[in-house]
């Protein structure tokens, strides 16, 4: 027997193998391929290829992926009724828990090998759908039938918003999946992976993922560091308010990052899409409360933003209201989380740990009637 | 920084620690009380105050769980909507999962102390009400309004068949509940820590937990165990099987334990009570294949069921499908999960292990057309 070790939180840990991603303080790589380059020269449709089959794929291979999207993109009726049966106040992270676990109950069905890569692509199209759906009865508006033929990205701001979006903010769009997919053993992936280790099925692993990242020290900093930026009016005001934050120690949404102490790479390339799309919009002030607030921690701390602070203002440019955002962040993990799925099968090992019991000694106990 | 330290499979690491139950080889305490003495005192209710609130309750505060568990029952009319809309070929497991998220969204809120305590009765009381409407509008039959002022077991019943059980049908699912409420950290307990590290809600939790327990390397041994006993139409050709798997080293269901090697506890337990339903049911056959099994495998091999040996024919006494089976495991251990959701919230620390990379080295990237 192995002997055993006390390590709350699991830290310094390592629970198991992947082939995935690294994540090193230089940088992420997705089975080998940079982040920088995956973004620079890849649709998701590529990426979410390299993550689920090993290969970036060719034209062909691509192009049969997109036409299983399309093909899996329309919502079951019996899904939307659910959809507008949850009241309006409800989180939507929660209504894409819930949507996510009633769509898999009519997933492709077959135990080939390929069977679980179908229902990772169906989960894909499937959750864009309900995020889109969701939006629109928010709205007053019915869900609209899928367009086709579309980028992944494209398809969900034209669920959305019901007429297509510029390429510009498809293409951002497009990108912040391609920087959401992926990120090794985060604690969503990781409960995918536990849950996937007792041979559980592709749907409700999913579901665990999504109910983890909605959890605040998970999902929902690029929700935060949009509210932040919503706080003031101009950049002096949010200087003032950042140089103030960092006497006073409080925490900044969107800067710092556990391993990429140097900055966060995905950061800086997200950066320069939002700064596109907000001349091809004409928003001038919102970035420059970004710069301000960016350029003081730079300046007074030399702590640099990950990834989640484009990514709010990002999605603002796109009208999109702040409650999407971690459900977005679903619609990109969750390729990453299909993946580590299908890994964990292919080598399953079941992932149990143990606990130390610190409760009450041994008692005997004293019936209802004398207590 | 601590060192890392490799253990795929969480293996002998102690990822945290518990007030709520310990695990020996020589048995189940449950904070500090063997599990005989609750099997042979206790109500369900009674188990579920002491795993929710930390001690035993006295007759007023047991009341009080009752009276809140009866105002919690009613299934709201969108909720049997969706039970009405998931086909009827779909795993209960997997309705669970649904309908439970589902009920989350109308869940008692607040902030206060005590809330996540009350979601906590909530989701229990949902949980059951879902298994048996569910049961019903699988049998053609329409679900029922609770009977309220029964125990939690009778309603379920009740629930499920429409009248009230006999007083040994229903002591024997309480002690089911018992017995199955808490066992430290086995994965579906950890999924819920993980998910409830990240500040995520209790629904969330549950639903991952539940996702969780449907794997087949988890729940679902005390429904392949009365499928065993299902396969013999006498106790003479259920000897002659298990003499030749044990020839043939085949696994048999519900036999043998990871931590309990001189038997389970839970397995004595229930075993005097299933015979006694048995007896009120005028049912031998089964009995005596039951008896079969067990003999020559303690004979030949010194290897002891588990509590999931009984319950699969306990179940079976009661009228309840084998679908049914891990369902009920939920309904029983959503008290320890629940509870553990609390303990980890009461000293929060969240749960990240790391991984280890073993992907394609760093390569460069051929563009889609020159693929």
């Amino acid at each position: 027997m192995t002997e055993e070790l006390y390590r709350p939180g699991l830290e310094g840990v390592i629970a198991g193998e992947t082939t995935l991603s690294s994540v090193e303080q230089v940088g992420l790589w997705y089975r080998g391929y940079s982040i920088e380059d995956l973004a620079e020269s890849c649709t998701f449709g590529e990426v979410a290829h390299l993550l689920w089959y090993g290969e970036l794929p060719d034209r062909k291979r691509l192009e049969d992926l997109r036409t299983k999207w399309d093909g899996y993109r329309p919502l079951r009726s019996e899904l939307v009724d659910v959809l507008r049966r949850i009241p309006k106040d409800v989180p939507m992270m929660d209504v894409c828990r819930t949507g996510v676990s009633m769509s898999g109950h009519f997933a492709p069905s077959g135990d080939d090998e390929q069977a679980i890569r179908r229902r990772a692509i169906y989960l894909t199209a499937q959750v864009t759908g309900i995020i889109a759906a969701r939006f629109r009865l928010l709205n007053g508006n019915d869900p609209i039938e899928p367009h086709g033929g579309l980028s992944h990205a494209a398809e969900l701001l034209y669920q959305c918003h019901g007429k297509l979006p510029s390429d510009q903010a498809a293409r951002t769009l497009d990108l912040t999946l391609i920087l959401y997919a992926e990120h090794e053993f985060n604690a969503s992936t990781f409960v995918a992976r536990v849950c996937a280790s007792t041979l559980s099925d592709i749907t409700s692993c999913m579901v665990a993922a999504i109910g983890t990242l909605k959890g605040s020290l998970h999902g929902g900093a690029n929700e935060r560091a949009l509210e932040l930026i919503e706080k003031f009016s101009d950049a002096k005001e949010a200087e003032a308010w950042t140089l103030d934050a960092i006497k006073n120690k409080t925490k900044i949404m969107g800067f710092g990052h556990r391993v990429y102490k140097q900055g966060d790479h995905r950061a800086w390339i997200l950066e320069k899409h939002m700064r596109k799309l907000a001349t091809e919009r004409g928003e001038t002030t919102k970035v420059e409360i970004y710069d301000a607030i960016k350029n003081t921690m730079d300046r007074e701390k030399k702590i640099f933003p990950n990834v989640d602070y484009p990514c709010g203002l990002t999605y603002w440019l796109m009208d999109l209201p702040p409650d999407m955002f971690t459900p977005l962040f679903v619609a990109a993990r969750i390729v990453g989380w299909s993946a580590h799925m299908i890994e964990q099968h292919e080598n399953n090992r079941i992932i149990r740990p143990c606990s130390r019991y610190t409760g009450p000694d041994k008692r005997s106990l004293v019936p209802l009637d004398k207590r």
